[in-house]
């Protein structure tokens, strides 16, 4: 199929899921460019596929694509646009032509809890810079995490710009959005987590050797930190030093920093 | 003074040090904006202060501003320029109404090697997201570092978007660009700093407790890594450990946890 105006259904729905977190979670599908994040999407979850022209000659015709790109390309029927009106379509500046609308994994905190393993948990309260979501998402799947818990007003992490920063991590770090992040964190605590908050007012240092069992770690949002409220439901404030005339770390590195520090510990 | 004329030349070059790394290097001059970022500039290094008639208006007039800010505005005479000049002038979609035109501070090695002491060192090769590298230079300074070093091909540091990234750490965190990065590598070695290459074929892992006396870390462009060249020139090849199917971490966040584990190391 191919199509070549701009107005057709099938490109609206594209540029809807692209720019409106509101519709991405009404119909529980977000959309995944370029090469490298299209090979590595989990076949089932690909609802459509949109290819430019160009990819189409170039890569498809010519058979210059890679098995796993072909393998998803016949899932299902996928659609050619003209160059322009992918362009349109695509949330990068140099489109590379290939892109899906693919279907939202929904977790449940029951899903991931698993109390015959010592894991790791991100709690993440209001973070809003979809790169920091990103790399946390990357870096976590790096560290071997259990999964992200995000309250509401974190920036929605099937933004097109947290996707790209997750360089494919997307797909396999759980995520859940909990509606009442102080009722998910009594019942993280209940079910045997330790909830660490990163906070400046911390009285021990993440050094200190204190991560075993079940851990998660609370990050707040970039300008304010943790609420008072949720800070309140962590067992221990502990703190990452710092030299010098620095406030704080950016979200993403101080993740970061306790994520591998709890991996270090447990291994060591 | 008052401009209104967007081609006054005064206006224009701020517009050709926010845009081209070769005017900002020419001139050793690069661009400040916002009023935390304008707070904490050495008041020596200031050149000359913009705002817009906004800001005027509602912050000097009323003297709504902190004795850090009037003290700059005093260094030397400020220039009052409309709101649409302003904008034009920004680098931000959002402009608060304060620039400034501000020295580059240069170092050498030699200024920042100290026989005496333990430091920690980061080298670049060839980072090119702005965003990274002014969460290095940030990161930099937290975990007390002795300076960074990087080569030619690395983005350039007064980019306003590096800028904006270091919160404030590009007036603290000594930076040496080397004309040849070999070289500079060579004279860190006959000085007794110790090089560890961050590295997909590290054979050792960054937590074996290695770290002691002066020692740097490598860390190389975001898609390519090291140099073949460069990486030879270290004492040892490190990896962070990576579980599931994460190929690399971020440059930023790779940066972070090295810079960490080290000052770790040594105040254990």
């Amino acid at each position: 199929m191919r199509i070549s105006s701009p107005s057709n259904e099938k490109i609206k729905a594209v540029i809807q899921l692209q720019t409106k977190a509101s519709v991405r979670k009404k119909k529980k599908l977000f959309i995944v460019e370029g090469i490298k994040m299209y090979e590595e999407i989990p076949e089932s979850d690909i609802e459509l596929t949109y290819v430019s022209e160009k990819f189409y000659e170039e890569y498809i015709k010519r058979e210059k694509i890679s098995d796993n790109v072909k393998k998803r390309l016949n899932t299902k029927e996928y659609i050619i646009v003209s160059d322009p009106i992918f362009k349109n379509m695509s949330d990068t500046v140099t489109p590379q032509g290939i892109l899906a609308i693919v279907k939202q994994k929904k977790y449940e905190l029951s899903d991931i809890l698993d109390k015959t393993k010592n894991q790791v948990f991100m709690v993440l309260e209001g973070v809003q810079d979809p790169g920091n979501m990103g790399t946390i998402i990357r870096t976590g799947e790096g560290a071997g995490i259990a999964g992200i818990i995000v309250n509401k007003e974190t920036v929605d992490v099937y933004n097109p710009k947290v996707i790209r920063s997750t360089m494919g991590s997307i797909y396999r770090v759980p995520i859940v959005t909990s509606e009442d992040l102080g009722e998910t964190l009594d019942y993280m605590s209940e079910n045997g987590v330790t909830l660490f908050a990163a906070h400046l007012k911390g009285d021990a240092y993440y050094t200190d050797g204190q991560f075993s069992g079940s851990i998660a770690f609370l990050i707040g949002n970039e300008a304010n930190g943790l609420s008072e409220e949720i800070s309140k439901k962590a067992h221990k404030l502990i703190k990452i030093p710092m030299e010098g005339e620095v406030e704080s770390l950016n979200a993403s590195v101080a993740a970061a920093i306790l994520m591998y520090e709890a991996k270090r510990q447990c291994s060591s």
